[in-house]
């Protein structure tokens, strides 16, 4: 196969990309931007070798554990689970939270094939139960799916006898932290409840 | 910088990839679909070290000269100039044709730079007077810029005495009049000819 349909078919990875659009991308870097499609690949290649998770917060990271998870100034009585490392981010800029995070890469989907395993859940409860956390707020989307994600991950650890609470019903229903203003996240934080 | 947010800002490069997408697409990379990363970043600087214009058609290819340029089953006195391969291939699809091409990789648009220099016409010039070129069939778009193109292209290659055609412009095979927006009709009805 030509190397360039070997290119149009390998960009078909990217999420939301199709035939046509895959091809523009190729023609584009191909006859466009060589520098940028160079740094392009050097990147991928170098993310795919140095971007590990943290051993504790599961986030991605170049380090064994990441800065946020060994800084001293986090209180490591609360740990908040979320979805996504966009998640994290969206609750870092609100400034309302100073505990740690859990981040579980993805949300329960068995249509997916995505279950306790596969998002690691043991990899949580262990990271929960270091005799640190007193408290683990679930901040998964308000999704279906998210709301699974936060049942399942509420029984699981109330089990273990941690206090659990869940961020509140501020976030519209249906919608997800990445697409909400921050006063809402804010304020969906303050007014968590038992779970 | 971290070289997850390196890589987003690396995936910008692509066309319609905004710093949203770029993101799901650096998550989706690097969280789900590793093997597909690693292929995409061979591909892409395999393609960067192979991939060149054909001497003769401006074609992506990875030898001097394309196959189709090299093959004897083409009619070498007629040269068919599109925008993009894209379009090459749409007129090889229609078995309508068998001459060669030139394919310009682009169209004049001053406002994105983009000049006779830039698209390299004097390599054109060069190659519809070869002695063997005696019709250039100019298959650009019908867009302003397409239209343009075309413009510049036969004054430029009448001037050198060539032969220099248009596709036709017109309703659509099965089109109905009422379908049709108006100006192509207009057209259609300017452009009329003997019956």
């Amino acid at each position: 196969m030509p190397l360039l349909d070997s290119l149009t078919e390998a960009l078909r990875v990217l999420p939301g990309v199709g035939p046509k659009s895959a091809q523009r991308m190729a023609y584009h870097l191909l006859q466009r931007d060589r520098e940028g499609a160079a740094r392009l690949a050097g990147t991928l290649a170098a993310a795919l070798a140095e971007v590990r998770h943290c051993a504790r917060c599961n986030n991605f990271t170049e380090a064994e554990v990441c800065e946020r998870c060994l800084s001293q100034q986090r209180d490591a009585s609360q740990l908040c689970v979320v979805e996504m490392p966009s998640d994290l981010m969206v609750m870092e800029s609100t400034l309302a939270y100073r505990g740690l995070y859990y981040v579980l890469m993805g949300k329960l989907s068995p249509l997916d094939g995505i279950g306790p395993r596969e998002l690691k859940f043991d990899k949580l409860v262990e990271r929960a139960t270091d005799g640190m956390v007193q408290e683990v707020i679930l901040a998964t989307n308000f999704t279906n799916e998210g709301e699974a994600t936060a049942h399942y991950l509420g029984e699981m650890l109330r089990a273990r006898g941690l206090r659990v609470s869940r961020i509140a019903r501020g976030v519209p229903v249906g919608g997800e932290l990445e697409h909400t203003d921050l006063g809402t996240v804010a304020q969906a934080f303050v007014e968590r409840r038992g779970w």
